[in-house]
């Protein structure tokens, strides 16, 4: 028998005992031993769970139970998940997570924790939910260099665009509905300003270049002015309005977060509703997409529970995590955003012939695509964001992804 | 040090020994070490090759030196390949291999040798080349019950169809530019008849059941009669045609490969040109699906290659891999392909009214969608092969993946 503890009984954590208790046998394939739940650490009781007596208010008995190999920390936010894995991983017990929070800020010291401790951190849960991205990379793609990421990450937010783009209602009026149908979260800050999505592409970004850039150096551009016309617009491009997680990886790294037009030559342009879409180009393997359910209870219970599988058979002694860093001058640095350069659409009230001259003088590909009623279009690049609002401060101009 | 060698030296091989020499350190991170390709075994031989000293037309010399870890069998073909595998493992060391053929005929007794020699047997460039597909379910999805497989396995077939349908060319003409660039071969049976396809449902059929089908038992229909007006019906029900490889896995196993019209609603319909696209849906993880270079020297190298340091780094001896069964009274059976229903798409030359009748005369859902000079269409299921071709022998018909 081996014995783990689950930290934070919430959504996913009760996903965890469903699917130990539901895929036992298929568990055992890998484990070739029984897997049992032994604490529930949470702040709440659950009198009526059949777990109700393995719940405990205090870390303490896991970490002085020598039988607990191995702690999901499914609690979400940085502390206090941070100093409860540091503790657990100190006592000699491998921790898998869901949290992206934590791991997007405290990934290096996690996994230098874990090292120094003989054990495992995983995080395959962290990002895309069911989608086993985090494992690919560094397995099926350890023997390439990462050149690109683009992902859809956020599943509350494409929900937000699809329903937007089929139903042609407001942003605001889509949220609200979200919220109700418990989609989206009361405070909805973290899916709509992409935060989550920057979060992840700052991990996703780390497994391909080691380096674990800072909160700051990653821009989240907010879906809350969004429109109608901007979701029109794109289809007019062939294309979709989606909020994309990128990063460009070269001699520096450019990552960010932010509503885009995504071409429909781009299979991640087809990724609707909650689902999401995480793209990876490297050297050796090019284009590979993961697509799934990157969000719910079970398909995220089951990706910590493949971590579990992976710790408690032995695999993940050997399996390659690259060591996370802050960046310094011994590795690559993130290019500041306001330095990297895009293609615009870009909507201005003024005149074709203005708009023209406006953005011919910065930079070289210009393209009026329409002009009706005092309102002008056009798809011009490469700019950097500054130069953009600089040119035209009353215009509307989203990235389109190359 | 760590030695490996590569039979057949092919567009495979060589990308291997490419790989290899190119992304040393990437590679060096996982294996902790070097690997030196120190045999390549070819009947040829390469006097401008860097690797010409170290070519042999024997595999005797392979087998014979102990420091030789890990054999690499890219020659395709069921022998002599399956004969230098077993050799090599019985000689203690893991093969890894990109050959779909040996794995589809004889996986069950190539893992089983592996087994029994305490090496490792692995073959993720088998399905899908660069598309990180087997790892991903014996790893991610250990703890879960796959229930569906559907795969666009074949780049060469949906190279062909995204051709005919974009350009608006019949099949022959679409083949034979392929065969003249190189995209098709010589004899293009294997790819067009659905036999390459039919080999890696077998596979991943048997990695989601354990069960190894027999060839027989698995249902290839050919892309050879595929017309423009098909590939317009397909458009018109807003869908696509594409060669499938599909398993429903139950009480009984479905497995077959054919021409199918995929709804645009499945992202599989929108994987176009020689990429692959395989969806597995499972009971925790929900829907997932991968998208990549399922074929191409690198794609399918650098597939290779991460198995290698998976054996070399320590991680295959932990790995899950189920072991491969014949099909027997202890085991899911497969369901003969005669017995299996599907929804058809129905072209006929006959009146709306006949049509009607025959077709509600033998299955519950019967919808005609268009009459036009004599050619009368339908959508109609369920209904098996039998009774479809019994009723309408001289009529179209193509399966619809519901």
């Amino acid at each position: 028998m081996k014995y783990i503890a689950i930290i934070g009984y919430g959504v996913v954590g009760g996903g965890i005992t469903a699917v130990i208790e539901a895929n036992k046998e298929q568990i055992k394939r890998t484990v070739h031993d029984d897997v049992e739940v032994k604490y529930i650490l949470d702040l709440r009781d659950f009198p009526d769970s059949p777990y109700a007596d393995r719940v405990v208010h205090e870390i303490t008995p896991i970490l002085e139970d020598e039988s607990v190999e191995l702690v999901c920390e499914t609690m979400g936010g940085s502390h206090p998940a941070y100093e409860f894995s540091v503790q657990c991983m100190e006592a000699g017990k491998s921790v898998v997570t869901s949290n992206k929070e934590v791991v997007a800020n405290f990934g290096d010291k996690l996994l230098r924790c874990a090292k120094e401790n003989g054990v495992s951190y995983l995080f395959e849960a962290s990002v895309g939910g069911g989608i086993p991205v985090i494992r690919s990379i560094n397995t099926a793609l350890a023997q390439d260099n990462i050149t690109k990421i683009r992902g859809i990450v956020n599943g509350t937010t494409n929900y937000i665009l699809t329903k937007m783009k089929n139903e042609g209602r407001d942003f605001a009026d889509v949220l609200a509905e979200a919220q109700e149908l418990g989609y989206a979260e009361r405070d909805p800050a973290a899916d709509i300003d992409a935060i989550d999505a920057k979060r992840k592409i700052i991990i996703l970004t780390a497994l391909a270049t080691g380096v674990l850039l800072d909160d700051a150096d990653v821009y989240a551009g907010t879906l809350r002015t969004v429109t109608q016309d901007d979701i029109k617009a794109a289809a007019r491009l062939d294309a979709e309005l989606k909020l994309l997680a990128c990063a460009n990886i070269g001699d520096s790294i450019e990552a960010f977060a932010c509503p885009m037009i995504v071409p429909h030559t781009n299979p991640i342009s087809h990724i609707s509703d909650v689902y999401n879409g995480i793209s990876v180009a490297s050297d050796v393997t090019g284009d590979i997409m993961y697509y799934g359910r990157g969000a719910g209870r079970l398909p995220t219970a089951g990706a910590v529970v493949a971590d579990v599988c992976a710790v408690l058979s032995g695999a993940a002694k050997y399996e390659y995590v690259p060591e996370f860093k802050k960046a310094d001058g011994t590795t690559k640095q993130a290019k500041p955003f306001d330095k990297i350069e895009f293609t615009y659409y870009i909507r201005a009230n003024c005149s074709k012939v203005d708009l023209a001259d406006k953005l011919e003088a910065a930079c070289d590909s210009v393209k009026i695509i329409s002009e009706e009623g005092g309102i002008v279009e056009a798809v011009a690049g490469k700019m950097t964001a500054k130069t953009m609002s600089d040119l035209l401060p009353d215009a509307v101009a989203i990235r389109i992804l190359d």
